[in-house]
C-alpha cells in the first residue's frame, strides 16, 4: 500500500466502528479496524447469554468475517494503550498506528459511582466474559442449594439482587425470575428454585425513568407479575461478598448480586487532553470531532452530543450508528473534494425505547404510540432479530426464542470453563 | 424418604451413568446421580467446539432437566473425594453418600504417559472448559499472526502440532486445516492463513490403529489432500513452551499444540483398594462388579473388561452405555428377587468404528462393511445426530453443520472468557 492513500485508523468494533466501516465507501482509502476482541458483540441480548437463553456465538459475531470482502479494511486485534494527537499516532499494544483520519468508537463500560472495590462482589454486563461468568455464577448457587445440607444457607443461594431499574437491569431482573420460576421449577428435588427471590433496587422513584411514567409502572406491573420484587427509591450503601447495604440501613443477603446501575466513557478518554463531562464522555464539537482536532471523531457511547431536545443522546445503539454514518459523511466527502468543506451537526434521529421483561411482558414507544405487554414484545422480538448481526445468528436466536416459548427452557444451561474443570 | 428404599449412588453423568438413570427402572429404589458439573458432554463432538464450528451448549444438556421427569433421581453437582467401600460410604465435597448399590462411572482424563509437566503446552480435550480454551488459543494464534510484525513469528504461530493419530487427533488435525484453509482464508490483509501448518504425529506405523490397515491409509490420504501433514513412527521425547522436541532429534516450534495421545481412567480408581491395569482401570468381575465387591459397578472407560477376542473392550461410548444397561439389569434383578440372583457375564457387542477428517472425508467399520470418504461421512453425521442428546441440541447441530456446509464459515469462532476482557 503506497502512503500516498489516506489512512483512517477506527477503534472499537461495536455499533459504532462496525457501523462506519460499513458505510465508508471511498475505496481509495484505507481503513485500519482495532478491537480487543476478534466479535462484535450484540449487546441488547447480552443478558440472555447471562440467563442462559442464549448461548455466546449466538451474539457475537467475527469481526472479520462481516467485512470479509472489504478489501481496503484491515482489522487487528489490539489494545489501545495511548495516543499522540499532534502527531496524529495511537499507541497500541503490539502496534503504533498513523491515520489522516481516527474514529474513537470504544464504547463504555460498567461504573461503580466511585465504589470500584464492589465490582468483585456485583459484577457488570459487559463482555460474553461477563456474561458467561454471571451465568455460572447463577447457575452454581441453585446447584449449591441443592447440595448444601443447612437450610439457612437456601435463602441466600437462591435470592438474586439487580441493581439499577434501567432497561438493562428490568431485562436482568425479568430474566433471572423466570429462569428460576418456570425453568429450573421442576429440575430439583431438595429445593424449590420457585421460591427464589429476585429483587430489583432503583435508587430513583421509578424504573425506566427515560420512558413515559405509566410505561414505567406497566414495567413495574408486569415484573411483579413474574415474581420480581421491585424497590423504587432504594439507595445502595455497600456492597460486600454476598451482601448488599441499603441507605435506610437495611441489609439483604444474595448469593447473586448483579451491577445493572451504571455506564461511563471508557477510561481511555482521559488520554485525550480534550473535555470530558462527568461521565468520562468526550464533549465533541457539533460535527462530532474533537475540539481542535477537527481530523478526530467520537461516537457512540463515549461521545457526549446534545439533542435537538438540550439532552445528552442516549447511549444507545442506534444512536452510535447515527453518529458512525454521519462521521463517515464527513470524511468521505473531504476525502472527495481534497480539503475541508462545510461540515454539517449531527442530528439524532431517536427511534424509540423498548425494554423486554418476559415472555409476552415488555414494554415500547416508538414516536408517539406506547405499547406494553404482548404487543410491546413482539415489537422487540421482531427489531433485534432484524438488527442482529448475522444470518446465521439470526436464524439459531428465533428458534431457540421458539424453542424457550414452546417448551420453558433455555438452551444454554450449561456451567463450562474453569468452574467446572476438576485438576484430573 | 424412607430408608427402607434401596438407594442406588452413580457416580459420572457421562454416556454410562446416564444410561444406567434412563435404564434403571425400578421405582422402589432412590438413585442419586453425582457430577462435578451440570450438564452431560457429547464429547465425540467435542472437538468441533475446539475448532469454532459448534458452540459449547450445543453438544450439552443440563443433568437435571434430561432426568426431570424421574423423580426418584436426585441429581447432585458434587465432586467425588474418597470411598470407604466397607462401610458402603462415598465421600464427596459437600455431602457422604450411603448406599446399597454403586455404580463407578467417572470416566477418563488426559494421560500424558508419565510426562504431567507437558499438560500447560500441550492442552488436552476432555472438558467444554478445555474446548474453549483450545479454541481461544488457535483462533488467538491467527490474530496474533496478523498483528505482529516479525515475519520469522508468522511460521510458529501459523502451526498446529496434534500429537496422537487415534480418532480424536485425526478429528482434530482435519478440523484444525478446514479451519485455517477454508474457513479464516478471506479474513486476514497480512498473512495467508492457507499457508497454515498443521502436523500430526503419530507414534506407531499408522493412524487409527484401531481400524484395518486400508482404512487407516485411507485416512490419511484424506488428511494429506486436506493440507494435514501426517508423520507416523514419529515419537516425541519432550515438549516445552511452543515446542515439541521429537526422539528424532528434530524440534517443531509451534503456538499451538494439542494433545490426543493418551487416555487413562480417572485417578479416582487408586483409592478403591482393588486390581488395575496401568492405564488405572479397574479390573472387574465378568458381570461387572468389583472383586469382592458384589454391591459395586464400574462401567466406561474405567472399567477393564475383556471382550470375546480377549482384548479389553474400548473406551468407546456405546461399549460404556451397553455396561451400564447390564449393570442396571442385574441390579434390577436382585431388587426384584431380594437378593443376589445368578448374575450373567457382560457381553460387548461392537456396533464399528468411525472417524470423520472433514467435509466428505471419513472412514467407517460397520460390522463387515468398509466405507470411507463420502458414505462414511454421511453414516457419521447420521449416527452423531441420533445419538445427540436433546431436541434442541440436535437441531442446532444440524443447522450448524448444513450453514458450515454451505458457506465454509463457522458459527462459533468466537474469544470469548478471561482473554477477551480487559479491565475497564
Amino acid at each position: 500500500m503506497t502512503q500516498k492513500e489516506p489512512h483512517i485508523v477506527v477503534l472499537g468494533a461495536g455499533f459504532g466502528g462496525l457501523e462506519f466501516c460499513k458505510h465508508f465507501h471511498d475505496p481509495t482509502a484505507r481503513i485500519t479496524l482495532v478491537d480487543r476482541t476478534n466479535h462484535h458483540l450484540f449487546q441488547p441480548l447480552l443478558y440472555q447469554v447471562a440467563t442462559a437463553g442464549l448461548s455466546a456465538p449466538d451474539i457475537a459475531q467475527p469481526i472479520r468475517s462481516i467485512l470479509s470482502d472489504r478489501t481496503n479494511v484491515t482489522v487487528l486485534l489490539d489494545t489501545v494503550r495511548d495516543f499522540n494527537l499532534a502527531e496524529r499516532k495511537v499507541m497500541l499494544e503490539e502496534n503504533t498506528l498513523s491515520y489522516d483520519y481516527l474514529v474513537l468508537a470504544l464504547g463504555g463500560c460498567t461504573s461503580y459511582f466511585g465504589h470500584p472495590e464492589w465490582e468483585p462482589f456485583a459484577p457488570g454486563l459487559k463482555s460474553l466474559g461477563d456474561a458467561l461468568h454471571i451465568r455460572s455464577r447463577i447457575l452454581l448457587a441453585f446447584e449449591k442449594a441443592e447440595t448444601e445440607p443447612p437450610p439457612d444457607m437456601h435463602e441466600r443461594l437462591m435470592t438474586i439482587v439487580v441493581v439499577g431499574g434501567g432497561p438493562t437491569g428490568v431485562e436482568l431482573a425479568g430474566a433471572c425470575a423466570e429462569l428460576a420460576r418456570h425453568v429450573l421449577k421442576k429440575d430439583f428435588r431438595r429445593i424449590d428454585p420457585g421460591q427464589a427471590h429476585v429483587i430489583l433496587l432503583e435508587g430513583t422513584p421509578r424504573i425506566l425513568s427515560n420512558l413515559p411514567p405509566e410505561l414505567s409502572a406497566s414495567a413495574q406491573r408486569q415484573l411483579e407479575q413474574l415474581g420480581v420484587q421491585v424497590r423504587t427509591n432504594t439507595k445502595v450503601k455497600n456492597i460486600t461478598e454476598g451482601r448488599v447495604d441499603l441507605e435506610n440501613g437495611e441489609t439483604i443477603r444474595a448469593a447473586n448480586i448483579l451491577w445493572a446501575a451504571g455506564v461511563s466513557a471508557t477510561p481511555l478518554t482521559k488520554k485525550l487532553g480534550v473535555p470530558l463531562d462527568r461521565a468520562g464522555r468526550v464533549q465533541v464539537n457539533p460535527d462530532l470531532s474533537l475540539p481542535g482536532h477537527p481530523e478526530v471523531f467520537a461516537v457512540g457511547d463515549m461521545a457526549l452530543v446534545l439533542g435537538a431536545d438540550g439532552k445528552p443522546v442516549p447511549g444507545v445503539s442506534p444512536a452510535a450508528m447515527q453518529m458512525a454514518r454521519h462521521a463517515a459523511g464527513i470524511i468521505e466527502n473531504e476525502l472527495a473534494f481534497r480539503g475541508a468543506t462545510k461540515r454539517p451537526a449531527f442530528k439524532y434521529w431517536d427511534k424509540g425505547t423498548m425494554a423486554t421483561i418476559g415472555r409476552s411482558a415488555a414494554v415500547a414507544k416508538i414516536g408517539r404510540f406506547e405499547f406494553s405487554g404482548w404487543l410491546a414484545w413482539l415489537a422487540w422480538l421482531v427489531v433485534h432479530l432484524i438488527f442482529l448481526v448475522g444470518f446465521r445468528n439470526k436464524v439459531a436466536v428465533l428458534f431457540q426464542w421458539f424453542y424457550s416459548y414452546i417448551t420453558y427452557k433455555r438452551g444454554a444451561r450449561i456451567i463450562a470453563g474453569p468452574e467446572e474443570s476438576e485438576p484430573c
